[in-house]
């Protein structure tokens, strides 16, 4: 599960409590992200890594690079805890800075967010560390895949941000797996009526058959 | 003030509880700054601005560039708020990422964080946008004053980590002010014991009192 925190923020305290409650339903059997997209000076990051893994007991949470290591290591040094930094995102804003093209020392032009990705590998491991690189974009994930072949990537945009389960499983999954598909508009919106449950899990199991097929090809 | 929510969010529930009461403690008219570098994609960044803005009557929240114009617009959109971007952060890390260098179009060099600074004030005004500048890193103050003539820029930095008050004022200082210099650990670390109270009261004093003679000249 992964759980987008800023909607349980909005609500203030009762958010809290409700993100507590939702954490707790989940069983311990199922791993849980706080998609939370932290980040901040080191002393700050460790508070930040206290709260969602010892706080609230989650397995993972992503996390900004702006900032630079000492921003990421405190969220490294748990473990069997993992840290999903932010390389390329699914959204329009992607193309601002993250796509931006930088000469490397070589001469050689790089992305910034692979340079992000490179830099950050140095820092983690590959049983430590994922990197978020969205569904919507495919033609870039397979390149991407070929760089980093061992680390897992976790696919947001999947659904309502338009990204497609086919393509990024064909781009990106390897004999291991190696993503991590998520889709949450399109199950949590399946329906507003009363067969809400029902549509949510028809849903949801739909991506979940597609997926295996992928899995055993 | 500006509050430093991750070590109130790694308290749970009782942290968010504490930093409501701590917002409710300071008047109505003290700036208050919520120091959470949050930062998603559009229909996210909408709720973070929700709850720093709506839930805790905050009158402005730190922001994290990296995802882009649309992680970024939805806080720009209240009025009578401000938007704190992160252009060069006061950290070690900040040469990571933000002092990368890369071509730009007409084949000058420019850093990260002018790209991010020159962009992202397209978004905004110096009505509602700042930018993040460290202390620490005053040689470069100059050069961004010049080139953000009108900008406020909250500098953190002076104290705990070593930046120099005199300096920033003399590289950053414009005849409306311009600079909003941030101390934290100095002064809540003043001392452990029972005088605490007093000594913080001095060591904030002691800021005060310089910064007046750095703004009459």
């Amino acid at each position: 599960y992964k759980i987008n925190t800023a909607f349980y923020e909005a609500m203030g305290i009762k958010g809290w409590e409700a993100l507590e409650q939702t954490v707790n339903y989940i069983p311990a059997t199922h791993f849980k992200i706080a998609d939370a997209k932290r980040g901040d000076i080191g002393n700050t990051s460790a508070q930040y890594a206290k709260t969602f893994f010892e706080a609230y007991k989650f397995d993972a949470v992503t996390v900004a690079p702006y900032m630079g290591e000492d921003s990421i290591r405190p969220f490294l040094e748990y473990d069997d805890k993992w840290t999903i930094v932010l390389a390329l995102t699914s959204n329009k804003g992607s193309a601002d800075f993250e796509q931006l093209k930088m000469s490397t020392a070589s001469g050689r032009q790089q992305f910034l967010f692979e340079k992000v990705m490179q830099k950050v590998s140095e820092w983690g491991t590959p049983d430590n560390l994922m990197f978020v690189v969205g569904a919507t974009k495919t033609e870039q994930l397979e390149d991407i895949r070929k760089t980093f072949p061992r680390h897992f990537f976790l696919v947001p945009g999947v659904g309502a941000q338009g990204g497609s389960l086919k393509e990024v499983s064909k781009a990106a999954l390897t004999s291991d797996g190696g993503i991590l598909v998520n889709a949450s508009r399109s199950i949590i919106y399946a329906s507003s009526n009363e067969s809400f449950a029902a549509d949510a899990r028809r849903v949801a199991k739909e991506y979940i058959d597609e997926m295996k097929k992928y899995l055993k090809t």
